[in-house]
């Protein structure tokens, strides 16, 4: 089968699209020939750290598809069911860490770029009947990590104001919609003024420039909850934006790891810092009840086909993209 | 009556005893004769904010005393009950931040210093009756302070290891006897080899040398919880020693406000950062029932005469204090 594989040099140089073994179920494992595959920040993290010495992997997270292949002892699937999958590993709980043989797909388990996967039954969910192959693609790993980070740790209530950074990434078109869904007032910052004129159409409240004063934009009025993934860049902007007993959630640095704290200010504030990163199987159907409670659907930047996925990757690295980034395969 | 007030110069230097009016309790105030009093490290910062234009105000936060003036519409009290104050002002009800007319007794609102002290009687709780006065008059801040920190925000399990630094200040004594009484195993940090010897004997299963490589001495299992008032000097050592889910509640910063992190490994590791000060009245209360349950009793390093409150706050200053300082009043 075609796949698209990174094999040699780190970085993009050592990817190729090339054949890779098909492989059949084992027991308690489904083969999906897939039609859609989405791309993620963490696809360029794991060809950057890629070695030399590491075998050809598969890479990629995000992939619907139709199941071919039933293995031994699986119930609740059969050939021909149109399906998603959860790319995170091992964790199906809802707990406050993964455990630990967490591992999420596309290294070092084979995973998306590929004519088809084999995959534990555990790790697959029916396919959302409303949302077309090139939504259903790209949803998993962006949408999980947005509900993880706004329900189960921002614990967004309705009413609330609520700030989300750098709102024109995967992620971030998420964020805006499922804060929306759930009765709260978006603030959404971007640097890009083509971006935050769609952040608007998406269900923003209130766009704010990057590289403004906050909240001389905000008028004043603080916020509840952050959710951010900038980082560095802009982290005392953000906590400068909240409320006293004000809540930060942070799942990415796309603009720097190394961030400085006040934290006399931030005692004094009651203020909380949460970390989140991706999300366990639980909120993985939780999102799917969500989204299609609320018709929620991705926002799709742009597709290309499995050959095309080194240009896919650039355009991603480069955060040219509004909303997800996919692959055709099917 | 005599009071230790501050007048004039930023620090020790604008502190006298001195002798300031007789107040009358007006309607919902009581008046306390004190007995007692307790230092903070709050009234070192009071005293250094000081400006010479201030007018002079009586400091200290916490007391204990016999009410001997009850006035109109007060229900209750009556003449003659022991009593000890709650300091924070105006935060009743437990909520995720004190409400904006919130202030701590002691500045700009006279504090416990003197020989008397007029207050609301909201401020005001029974004494309970197993402690001394000497043990009520230090109590109040820092059992609310470490109750709030501990329980409300850290939400302590039974079963779960508990790392305090600098565990032999004033809130850190009561932190490892309230963690010990709560069913946790309790990890202490401090830099004096006197004070661990201490430590062990409030409770403490093991103490740490600050300047150590903590995990090392942990043997490599890391902590549910880290209760930290340090601040930047040790503050990826507290990060480094949160087992992936866990939780670092900070309320001081007595070496160095700027601290700083990896916030790759924060999210990645799904941890927990959140500030804490003081606590309400429904915590002090809460804070009240449960060392009465556990026969909780204060530390005491020492007392002085409310004459000698200069060198009681040198000696705070200094750090070089094992629990709560405190003055003999009446």
């Amino acid at each position: 089968m075609k796949a698209f594989v990174h094999e040699g040099a780190p970085g993009l140089a050592g990817t190729k699209y090339t054949d890779m073994p098909d492989v059949a179920a084992g027991p308690g494992q489904v083969r999906i020939r897939l039609k859609t595959a989405g791309l993620n920040r963490r696809d360029l993290r794991v060809i950057s750290l890629g070695k030399e010495s590491d075998p050809a992997i598969i890479i990629g997270s995000d992939g619907a598809g139709v199941i071919e292949q039933v293995g031994l002892g699986v119930e609740g699937f059969k050939e021909g069911d149109e399906v998603i999958i959860f790319p995170t590993l091992h964790w199906l709980e809802n707990t406050p860490a993964p455990p630990e043989n967490y591992e999420i797909l596309g290294s070092p388990t084979h995973g998306t770029f590929a004519e088809a996967i084999v995959i534990s039954a555990g790790q697959v969910e029916l396919k959302p009947s409303y949302l077309s192959w090139e939504e259903a693609g790209v949803l998993p790993l962006s949408a999980v990590t947005a509900y993880r980070a706004l329900f189960t740790r921002g614990q967004v209530q309705p009413g609330q104001r609520v700030l989300i950074t750098g709102a024109g990434g995967g992620v971030g078109t998420y964020l805006i919609q499922f804060a929306k869904a759930a009765g709260a007032t978006v603030c959404a910052t971007s640097r890009s003024a083509q971006k935050r004129e769609q952040l608007v159409k998406l269900g923003a409240n209130i766009v704010v420039p990057t590289e403004e004063d906050w909240l001389e934009v905000l008028e004043g009025e603080k916020v509840d909850l952050v959710i951010d993934s900038v980082g560095a860049a802009t982290f005392h902007k953000c906590l400068n934006a909240l409320k006293p007993g004000g809540t930060l959630v942070t799942f990415g640095a796309t603009a720097g790891d190394e961030i400085k704290i006040d934290i006399r200010s931030f005692f004094y504030g009651q203020l909380n810092l949460l970390g989140s990163t991706m999300g366990s199987r639980e909120e993985f159907r939780g999102m799917l009840q969500f989204i299609t409670k609320h018709e929620i659907r991705p926002v799709i930047d742009r597709y290309y086909p499995l050959s095309e996925a080194g240009q896919a990757l650039s355009r991603l690295k480069e955060t040219q993209n509004m909303g997800n980034i996919g692959l055709h395969i099917g």
